[in-house]
């Protein structure tokens, strides 16, 4: 055991390296990377990926995981989970072929150019022939993973939220179908109209700048382990608990995109901050899943941020920096005005109310797409469809429409069903924490630290060692219920 | 040879990856990131330097590039300069024992933070057991490499600026000390006086930063393929002709050190982009050497950018941002005022005239130190001495003396000298430029390209093709005279 712990941890010690300069080239590309630089740097990924295939690929480092998994009993349990999660991985480099791997990658990683332009231009015509062999080979995959539990779809829905699939899925949105459909397309029948100072105002970039920075010591974020930045889209970047970086993005006629990505993204940040160190140097740091990790930041985002005790507090400064922009508009009338639901074309851009019918949108797609009844060509069409019939609004173009998300781009089918998760995840969690003190309470306290401690303590500390479902039940006690979220947001929006 | 060929292109190929992450991992911590991250990133370094290590010493690689260098007579000219350079290489890992190098290169990666500390603190005498180790080092290097043409300081002097040695350094040194220290201890007696509105004013920063992106555009740096950053000492940070980064750094009481450094890093950025693209994929991509690095610098910096046809143009544009700073002061003032020369303590802030005589001061000890003809800790007094001899000011404090550069900690003995040679480089290049066409009348234009046009066709296609030597005899017709440059300090500071 102990040889096969040796080779196991001296090749794991390379390939975080390896993800290390991964992470970094990607961090650099999004955020400042010249334009033309790309060529250059598409070649050193491409070594990057063969040196991390060979590595992972590597007999003796399979031999090990292999052996590792047979005496699993035996390990340590952090370590139990790491070669539980590692053996589940090899199924990749022993089922799949490495040539086509490698061509997927590479195809993926130029893939999000050719998307670009085509948004750019309102052309889907000049994607869909990248996005087929995307859906290609993802059917593909779905194939060579296939065993008698895991099948279609499932597969690729369970490796970016472990043990979720079309079972669990279905029911989630059966349920937002049957409820929350409806009472969306009553709320947004009808809109408030806000004045003009607050709808027509320009707000300057240096001051959103200095409210993003204001917010970084409100919620605690630890400048000395991550800094924040600007990008095209706002994201967080983390590779260990001293390095965790995030972005966000400022528009001059719009102050409240800069505050809620500055908010979401640390709450993204602030979990992978708040994992144990002690596990950096392995595989297992980090968030556990992504929907544990979205409704770490939509709290942060939706139900931290857009409360009216969160304003109560930080209102007062906000007006400082733009007090010609919200002379006499009273805090109350503000928040309302972040919260705000509406019929929306741009998922991104959506509110909280609508948000997981955009997603809803993509799951029903993505589910077709994979089993082989919807064609890429008619995915225009199929959206507009489904647009209407869930948020009551129909996209007159593809660049607001099938075209406007990157991740398909990515290879990420499978990703969006989390998006939505993770705001129930969070509705779930939000419940339990309340029990355990008043969240309100601490918020009119300026008191993010004991909100962040809570979540550190029942949900970060594990990092990735726990799934979903045991965080969930660490959290709350209870299974996945999507009552929570419906309940939360009938509530919060039924005025 | 087809196939010693293939080996060395697979291996290089790995190490242009290789080099390329570090390039992103220092140009990352130099630029921004946060303070704690500097553990895991230590960690992947160490990965990467010892991979480096396994493919420059892998017996298959050193027999290609032995193998190639016996048939060099066969090879491309360009590939046979690559494998020259590679074969010249390989001495350390053949000559120097495996233990004893990296014992050294881990010394020199912690010797800095004790000198930074030792500096901080005015203690030369925390830093010399460490110095007196790099000292100790660079001996037993000098005996491993010797051969029967190199010796001594001059192995040293060769791997900074291949063909400069003691005897080149000398005779060059040799006129500074005879025309350059006496006109300089003359010219250095009395000094302009400036009004406070130059000397006291506040330079607000977004005003400073306006004006280097300005000059951005005025020396045509193509953005595309470069970023201008900020960082603690400004740099230049190219990885390919696609891909070049330079950082400034702004003080709000000067705004002559954020002009005159990013107009010097432009210089050392312009040379890296309009390398042959060619070679990006090789060995041979970047400047030649350092002394024609520097050139390229000091050239854009002081003879271009300090001139007062530069000044003619771009004045106006100056007080536009600076009119309460500026107001009633002449171009012909101001042009004074940012090349005034006075004797001053510390390189990095040293002008034009005296900076070379710092250089010396640190030429002399070096070659005393490597002889074995000075001890380190007698650096200190010796120091105060040739200071006083050549800059005609003694420091008061090592920190201000001795303690000054980082240089020495990372084991850079014989790097000095390149930036002295730079200079006079610059001014025996300009001379043959000035023949070609009239300089400043291309200045008085606004025709920064045609001097980056010059510069490309005789000196930057070239990449390291070209020896320094060879360099400056296709750019200028001659072998290297520091008469040039004596001659140019003097007529333009005769005054």
């Amino acid at each position: 055991m102990e040889n096969y712990i040796k080779v196991y941890e001296a090749t794991r010690k390379k390939l975080k390296a390896y993800q290390y300069f991964g992470w970094l080239m990607s961090w650099d590309q999004e955020t400042e990377a010249p334009e033309l630089s790309v060529v250059h740097r598409t070649k050193q990924y491409q070594v990057l990926a063969e040196e991390m295939y060979m590595l992972n690929a590597d007999p003796k480092y399979v031999e090990a995981i292999e052996k590792l998994y047979e005496m699993k009993d035996q390990l340590d349990p952090d370590f139990r989970v790491e070669i539980k999660n590692e053996y589940k991985d090899l199924r990749i480099v022993k089922k799949v072929p490495k040539d086509e791997l490698i061509a997927y990658q590479v195809l993926t990683s130029q893939a999000s150019q050719i998307w670009a332009k085509a948004k750019n231009e309102d052309n889907f015509e000049a994607f869909a022939p990248t996005l087929e062999k995307i859906v290609e080979f993802s059917k593909k995959l779905v194939k060579y993973l296939e065993t008698d539990e895991l099948k279609g779809y499932d597969i690729l829905l369970d490796m970016f939220e472990e043990g979720f699939g079309v079972k669990e899925y279905d029911l989630f949105f059966n349920t937002l179908k049957d409820e929350l459909v409806p009472f969306v397309l009553e709320v947004t029948k009808t809109k408030e109209r806000f004045p003009r100072r607050l709808t027509k105002s320009v707000w300057p970039i240096d001051k959103q700048k200095e409210f993003s920075d204001y917010l970084l010591d409100v919620f605690d974020y630890d400048r000395k382990r991550g800094i924040l930045k600007e990008s095209a889209h706002p994201f967080t970047s983390g590779v260990s608990t001293s390095d965790t970086r995030i972005t966000t993005h400022y528009h001059e006629d719009n102050p409240v995109s800069a505050i809620f990505s500055t908010i979401h993204e640390m709450g993204h940040g602030i979990y992978e901050l708040q994992c144990d160190p002690k596990y950096d140097d392995t595989f297992l740091h980090g968030g556990t899943s992504l929907g544990i990790h979205e409704s770490q930041s939509r709290m942060a985002e939706n139900m931290l941020g857009r409360s009216l005790a969160f304003w109560s507090v930080h209102y007062p400064k906000l007006k400082e920096l733009f007090p010609r922009q919200l002379r006499d508009i009273p805090v109350e009338m503000w928040v309302r005005f972040i919260n705000k639901a509406e019929r929306s074309l741009i998922r991104i851009e959506a509110d909280e109310l609508t948000y997981s019918l955009h997603i809803m949108v993509r799951y029903e797609i993505e589910k077709l797409l994979i089993s082989g009844k919807l064609k890429v060509r008619d995915l225009p069409k199929k959206w507009k469809t489904l647009m209407g019939q869930y948020v009551g609004i129909k996209p007159k173009t593809d660049k607001e429409g099938v075209l406007q998300d990157i991740h398909w781009s990515g290879g990420m089918i499978g990703y969006f069903p989390t998006y939505a998760l993770g705001s129930a995840y969070a509705a779930q969690i939000y419940e339990s924490m309340n029990l355990d003190f008043n969240i309100d309470d601490a918020l009119r306290n300026n008191d993010i630290k004991k909100i962040n401690a809570w979540n550190k303590e029942h949900i970060h500390q594990f990092a990735r060692t726990k799934t979903p479902k045991e965080i969930l039940m660490i959290a709350t006690g209870k299974e996945f219920n999507p009552q929570y979220y419906v309940n939360y947001l009938k509530k919060k929006f039924n005025k």
